[in-house]
């Protein structure tokens, strides 16, 4: 027999209080329980909800905490029952699970596993793996908690991936760009030809729009408040830009609606703004327009015109763009190894473990896509955009 | 060559103000233009969008006006260039156009024809081919004014029909039965198996009910504040009735989850009230939830919860159900004789053209379903339901 899992101790970057630095701590890691996979991470990116909870005052129940939930890793342990993996495997954590038997997980319609829903904590329990050196508990963030050497995740959180995918482009399938290129191949289904507008120009914009070249749309519009984005955005298929302040009197839709005669067949929202929802909706075409959103306004409802809607429009959301993760993340890598799908281009900044505030620094001001940060000093390197 | 068609006198009801009844006056239809067909009217019914038309005060330049789009009858006379019907065919007129070249009548996503969208008035200039005894316009409703005994209508406006169908259920087919019928066949492609809920239970949710009962639905909950709308509801396959004013404090959607195990897959708001549209979305489920916007609320906007959206759910609006007039009528009536669709349960009156106001009473009055109103005395007969 097998001997048991012991616990771990290693480095973690914990949460103590909303919106301060993380602190690099010692933290012990529990072994796997039925179900579980424990992975060392090899590395782990950054994501705009990572900061949205970071900053969350208001529910400071959740801390202390490990944030991050965009990684990859090296299954090093495993409990009981888990038979998907195994010791040695790459994987990919992610905060959607797919559990693979309930009536969600055996549709095509759906990737809101229904069995496991996403929630904070271990998705079995709620609990968490995760001790500080006082012995009090750390939570788990949405199943994930990446800021760590080790992390355990259910095993219906993971997905295993070809190990020929460079750790640093797999790292990016976890979540943001996983969610644009699903958002434009499994919600939108974009068709070739079609029109398609994106609102928002970072990671999940740009992948929308990488999505939507790969399925061989003739025409991608961005909009975002930083014209520098139409660089960047040229490298994934886009064709034209539009800057909502350099358009004078004109909305955004207005101007789209002049660009397309008469709307995009596709308007993505990326951001999580509702009013910039309803702008996306009144830019999709009468009859079949599809207006997908991607973001959340946590407290905020999208406002739809009856009048509007009822020429064959439709709105429709998205968690994590449709991805169900054991089925179509090994699709996308293989997209990468084909040289089908462009990753590169979302790395913007690579740092060491030591230095994840100055990550935080990068996305709250817009510098930075997604910096890979390597939890091994050895790959420790830094690019500027 | 045949000789050119004449102006006809006959009889028309006229609406020369708002909410007043309308007047028995003789009229002169004249000839079909180009493209135009001349149609002695069968059979019309009545439709809410008449009503809403009918009541509205502050559109005074409409009147006075010709209102009926619910009709069937045979073509009298033709314009030039028109191929699809000939003298004696028996056809069904609608208020969308189906062109057949743009490129929404090309794509099986849509039934908004783009070359003649859905406006007041003969579909290519705006006009009217009617006259009062003074020589003054009588105004044209949207394409189609049927409450007359002959119209002139776009050749793109009709669909032909087979002549084996009586008239009375041709007629059903032209607007209200077919928004219905539509919706779950075209809009929402409901599935076997599935669970459907309908707000409101007039002709058009009674039609999405035997749509989904002929798609092979599970479950099909109708909602309504008449409670009576349950027995005839089960005719078309309803399988459960909620009164909103029976369920104590819960609301409609609280009521659908708890039936449900989590909310209905498609959701059918035929009413027109913003709000309801909102509770509809609620009583959908999360992962693949889809609402079906058909009625209007004109001045109203939809509020959709940005969180509850990203969940997978979604919401689609439509205009006559998808439904193509030239394609997709045909298929109804073929449905019928083959005796898979049933259209006798929508007929609860009938009357002649001399008492068409009666048939404005019943229906606002909630009384009827559709009225049947018979332009040849002969056919005169009044069922009570």
């Amino acid at each position: 027999m097998e001997e048991a899992p012991k616990p771990i101790r290693c480095k973690a970057a914990v949460s103590r209080a909303a919106g301060e630095p993380l602190r690099m701590e010692e933290v012990e890691v529990a072994p796997p329980k039925d179900y579980e996979v424990r992975i060392k991470i090899l590395c782990t990116s950054l994501c705009h909800t990572d900061l949205t909870f970071w900053r969350m005052k208001d529910s400071i129940a959740m801390f202390p905490v490990i944030f991050g939930h965009e990684a990859v890793g090296v299954v090093e342990s495993v409990g009981g029952r888990v038979e998907d993996v195994t010791v040695g495997d790459m994987v990919v954590p992610t905060f959607l699970a797919q559990c693979g038997d309930c009536v969600d997980c055996g549709s095509d319609k759906s990737n809101i596993c229904s069995r496991l829903p996403y929630r904070p904590g271990m998705p079995r329990d709620g609990t968490s793996r995760f001790t500080d050196v006082m012995g009090a508990t750390v939570h788990n963030f949405i199943s994930v908690s990446s800021f760590c050497e080790y992390t355990v995740v259910d095993v219906a959180h993971i997905a295993k991936v070809d190990p020929a995918i460079p750790p640093e482009k797999a790292c990016l399938l976890s979540c943001g760009v996983s969610t644009g290129l699903g958002a434009a191949w499994k919600v939108a289904a974009v068709e070739a030809g079609s029109t398609v507008a994106i609102f928002g120009l970072g990671a999940v914009g740009l992948a929308v729009a990488e999505g939507a070249r790969i399925r061989g749309a003739a025409r991608i519009i961005g909009v975002d408040l930083n014209s520098d984005k139409f660089e960047i955005g040229k490298k994934v298929g886009m064709t034209d830009f539009i800057n909502p302040r350099e358009i004078g009197e004109k909305s955004v839709s207005e101007v789209i609606k002049e660009m397309t005669d008469g709307g995009a067949d596709y308007c993505f929202e990326c951001i999580g703004l509702a009013s910039l929802m309803s702008e996306a909706f009144r830019s999709s075409r009468l009859g079949w327009g599809k207006t997908i959103i991607l973001g959340l306004d946590a407290h905020g409802s999208i406002s739809i015109p009856s009048h509007e809607i009822l020429h064959g429009k439709s709105v429709i959301g998205s968690l994590f763009g449709g991805i169900k993760c054991k089925t179509d993340i090994p699709i996308l890598v293989k997209q990468y190894l084909n040289k089908e799908l462009q990753l590169d281009v979302f790395i913007t900044h690579q740092l060491g473990f030591n230095d994840i505030n100055k990550a935080f620094e990068l996305l709250e001001q817009g510098k930075s896509l997604r910096c890979i940060i390597w939890m091994d000093k050895e790959k420790e390197k830094k690019i500027e955009m």
